[in-house]
């Protein structure tokens, strides 16, 4: 039988408060097997860029990345969210190792091609290496991973945190029971926007598509659903959404949106 | 016989500059054997401080490093500057993990006690555990560890990148043959600090003590020198210094000074 192993995504709010992030830590340092962290950067690289007077331009929720602010991200992202995170787990007792994608060739990607839009310094993943990510894990370490991956050319490369969760967790799918768990700031896929206790507890594949035609499932929920349900067919044995502060429900089933294969 | 381990110390002017960045890691590419590269900083944390209206303290050529330095500090040397050399050496078919003193709990510390002085969020080594660098040299990574380390507590810790250097040298010379390689802006160990053709070619401890007593060594150079003679005492086969243009020359044993048992 394969061994469990957790792959978590956090972003936003947890990244940016203190004591968030340390009650997700202290979850986090408590789940059972294999683990790893992927983390987004939350507000603070915008907020470094703003004190540096270097502009951000977004488009479509996506930094467009120029030379100046790949440097803030590598700075942030991999530098000091990544080494306190992994230092706060180390106080747990959690023997963690902080990782971007250039490290040991972990995560090769392309530089999006230029169509309408020139993203600049952002990557579109194309291999992830899995060597080194197991014997990690075999040793008994924990991986934390910034979502920044490299060209091969020399060159580091912004990368959307949910894709690099994503593609860890199929890549890991042969050789792991691999349950991918995605924390955001809602209890789980919502029927109502706006209302919390309308969170769907499981979702099978079907069941996803009938929600989606009968619009169900609101437009931002979509590329989740989407992603979710790519993974699975990938080989991921389930994915969960839902809140950070509840991780551990998450895991065992009892808080969140499930979603696995009909 | 042990495998040979060539552990090199970089800062200053090699990090600062983009040419010489890659002059010098073209050559560390080449170098034989099992790696590790311990960089420090260069000018760019005063810089980004600068930038962000943080003002930093020097005393006695070591920063006091405050929360707002330690941020700076972790950005700039475990984010840009380490995740920059690992994708570069990428590039170069050199199979780089960039770490930090809080990844895989490398190198514990502790805060130094304030006497006279506060220096602040500043480490003192107690011990590098060498089971996780071992794996990695084993699997042919080589590493580029960036001079943070931490308490166990939760803080990262600013540390000096020749005593990590130093440390790591140490720790792992009962396992391998290692040679320390510390490269700054001189050819060597000059005898005159004026003339760069006054290099020293080689030192043995009884040389160096007469050299010190005599007072043919200047005074900036004696720490570097004490350091050497340590890493001997300790089982370090072999210290050389010299300039970060000369690496594989320094390594094969034609270029700087040579201190070795005598």
């Amino acid at each position: 039988m394969k061994e469990k192993l957790t792959v978590v995504k956090i972003g936003g709010q947890v990244i940016d408060e203190e004591q968030a992030l340390d009650l997700f830590l202290e979850s986090f340092s408590r789940l059972e097997g294999h683990k790893i962290l992927v983390h987004g950067g939350g507000k603070m690289a915008s907020a470094l860029a703003e004190q540096m007077n270097i502009p951000q331009q977004m488009l479509n929720g996506r930094r467009v990345t120029d030379e100046a602010s790949l440097k803030i991200i590598t700075m942030v992202y991999a530098g000091w969210i990544n080494k306190n995170i992994v230092a706060r787990l180390q106080a747990r007792h959690c023997d963690a190792v902080g990782l971007s994608g250039a490290d040991g060739n972990l995560i090769q990607a392309h530089k999006r091609p230029v169509k309408e839009v020139d993203f600049g310094f952002v990557g579109d993943i194309d291999k992830v290496h899995t060597d080194l990510l197991c014997s990690f894990l075999d040793r008994g370490n924990s991986l934390v991973i910034a979502p920044l991956t490299h060209d091969g050319k020399g060159s580091l490369l912004n990368t959307n945190a949910d894709s690099v969760a994503n593609s860890i967790a199929v890549a890991l799918a042969d050789r792991y029971a691999v349950q991918l768990v995605y924390c955001f700031e809602k209890p789980g896929v919502l029927k109502d926007s706006t209302d919390e206790s309308s969170c769907i507890r499981s979702i099978d594949k079907p069941g996803a598509l009938k929600m989606e035609q009968e619009g169900t499932i609101h437009s931002g929920m979509l590329p989740k659903i989407h992603n979710a349900l790519q993974a699975l067919d990938a080989g991921v044995h389930k994915v969960v959404i839902g809140k950070w502060d509840k991780l551990e429900e998450l895991v065992s089933g009892v808080s969140g949106t499930q979603i696995q294969e009909g």
